[in-house]
């Protein structure tokens, strides 16, 4: 691995902009290769993404993934990851990945979060054991797991939250994002830095102007998709994306809805990570243009249709409805499998038609053909 | 799919003979192709081998796979295989496949059975639901599967039996098996006998000459791996495959443990199918040469080997011991898939072994040094 001829660890390049929205396509370089933008990354939490092998995932039209660093912190340790040639050889995957810092995980899942200027103390919520996250720490964690692009640790106010407790949160995710910056040592890894400032377009663009002041390789947009409605988020988005550099990257975590996918791409976002493709593929929803398919149904019992016609992933090549719901049923799990390569080759091709529609100044056409088929 | 130039469904061709042990080579040419032996079918309970797509199922090395009658007539019904284009189609199964008669199942899962001359009467394990198994029956569900190879009802009786319980079960075997070769319509489809008789010598022999005498495609040794000694199916195996026909296949059912096949195949066995590999990769217990590898060993916690050196399957080639324990410690479930893929792998090496150590006369030496290896 070797930092990009620019000197940072990863450049990115824009390529196309859509006449009629702040849409643009790009091209990330990263040690790991080159990403297509805007970019769906599946999740993998624990260094897999469950139940797929990285050669299936690959085949989906995936380039590059995210993993947790709460989960893999606990487990098995990032000590462990290091000590067997970091992320990408323990898991694998041979192009980019990126981690999250793991705050976002401490303050939804862990247990007796206490808060200070110097970081957050919590216990884990798989033993109990106590144990500290710091900015310092979430630097240290990532540089040990060994992914592309690291993340500074933030601060996410669980919504409802007044404003007060909302710029307190900016104020601290900005002193992290430096403490971070100053921490973050390896020359391969690119640090990222999560603006927040919920809905409120004053503090968004405060957190915006201070990170990057401090100059990131790359920008997401944090505390999104926590319970907000759908034109606070647009809001947000609008307000942090005018503000952030043309010249990098922006990312925006947690969001895989196809619906909102088309509408952050809208704004400029580049870069998304959800979920969604894996847990409810597992759960037997499959994602298609007409909106989701329920394989549990009784309706697909003997139906010798792929899940969605013209959709070229395994699950549609070569099964039926009737034999993925008979997996279902069963509680086999081929069912879960197939269900979320389906999915995150669904989102993968979203953004590939996302990317192609925007170099050729089709994407607001696009993206209306889609809200009117998908359903809001 | 039409029958082989011979006027059967199925034909076998002897190959090599071991000069040293009744251990034979040979070549079984079906509707769905041609299939190396001794053979190894791994098992795809309800038309699917637990986790793996198909595609990783070839890529071990598999080529014919055992279906059970039993499990999908209940779920989901053959009607809705039928439906569905049949076994092949429906699973995504190119090559060969044999259906077992769903006798063994009725009699080892199935509540309140009742065993008449006519058949079986039984409660299905999973609704209560009443229904009845004939041989008539038992060969009708599978003619809707469309297998390969269709397999005869028999009675196994449990273990402990007196000889007269095991004498009637011959009996009635044997009628039985006259009543399925007089119901079995499909051209394309073979139909196999199995033989009964527990470790009686003379009861094997005379239900294997009462089979032979009714002409099936192939015969199977039943009855074995039901509590026995080793030593009692040895017995059973030289009986039976002494009085069975050289030209036709001889399948020992539900054998998977390397030992045991390599016992089997140096009495002229020439096909096997078990859960084994599969339901020991779910539980993290890898098979290789030198015995067990439990994966969720603390041993193995930065253990950067495979789980067998020189193995070829995905999980070997690709995967540390470390990053597999992590993930049956996380529960996350490419670690069952990745175990239940070396695990197959490795005996469908081992049976490879096996076919080219009789080509070159070294089958004793090969089952002494494994023997040696695996322990007893």
């Amino acid at each position: 691995m070797t930092p990009t001829p620019t000197g940072r660890p990863v450049r990115f390049e824009t390529l196309a902009r859509d006449p009629h929205s702040s849409a643009r396509t790009g091209r990330l370089h990263t040690p790991h290769g080159v990403v297509e933008t805007p970019v769906f990354m599946p999740v993998g939490t624990l260094a897999t993404v469950k139940g797929l092998t990285p050669e299936q995932v690959r085949a989906t039209g995936s380039t590059m993934l995210l993993a947790n660093t709460y989960h893999l912190a606990l487990r098995p340790g990032e000590d462990v990851v290091a000590a067997l040639g970091g992320l990408h050889r323990f898991m694998d995957w041979g192009g980019p990945i990126l981690t999250d810092s793991g705050g976002f995980q401490v303050f939804s899942m862990a247990d007796r979060t206490t808060l200070t200027e110097q970081g957050v103390t919590f216990r884990s919520h798989l033993d109990g054991r106590k144990l500290e996250l710091t900015p310092e720490r979430a630097v240290q964690i990532q540089e040990a797991l060994g992914a592309d692009v690291a993340m500074c640790l933030d601060q996410c106010p669980a919504l409802p939250a007044s404003k007060g407790q909302i710029a307190d949160a900016v104020g601290r995710t900005v002193r992290w994002a430096g403490r971070c910056k100053a921490a973050h040592t390896r020359p391969d890894q690119a640090l990222f830095g999560i603006t927040q400032g919920a809905s409120h377009a004053d503090l968004r663009a405060e957190c915006a102007e201070a990170l990057v002041a401090l100059d990131f390789d790359g920008y997401a947009i944090g505390g999104v998709s926590v319970g907000e409605s759908r034109e606070q988020v647009r809001l947000a988005l609008e307000v942090s994306t005018h503000l952030l550099p043309e010249d990098r990257p922006r990312y925006l975590m947690g969001v895989g809805r196809p619906q909102d996918i088309l509408d952050a791409v809208a704004t400029g976002i580049d870069m998304f990570d959800c979920v969604l493709p894996t847990r409810n593929g597992r759960n037997a929803t499959c994602l298609t243009d007409l909106g989701p398919v329920k394989l549990r149904n009784a309706a697909h019992r003997t139906d010798p249709r792929p899940i969605e016609e013209g959709c070229d992933c395994l699950a549609c090549r070569r099964f039926s409805r009737g034999y993925l719901r008979h997996l279902f049923i069963a509680k086999e799990m081929l069912g879960p499998i197939l269900a979320s390569i389906h999915n995150v080759a669904y989102l993968q091709r979203l953004t590939r038609r996302i990317r192609e529609a925007i170099a050729g100044a089709r994407f607001v056409q696009l993206r209306a053909e889609l809200l009117e088929a998908l359903g809001r």
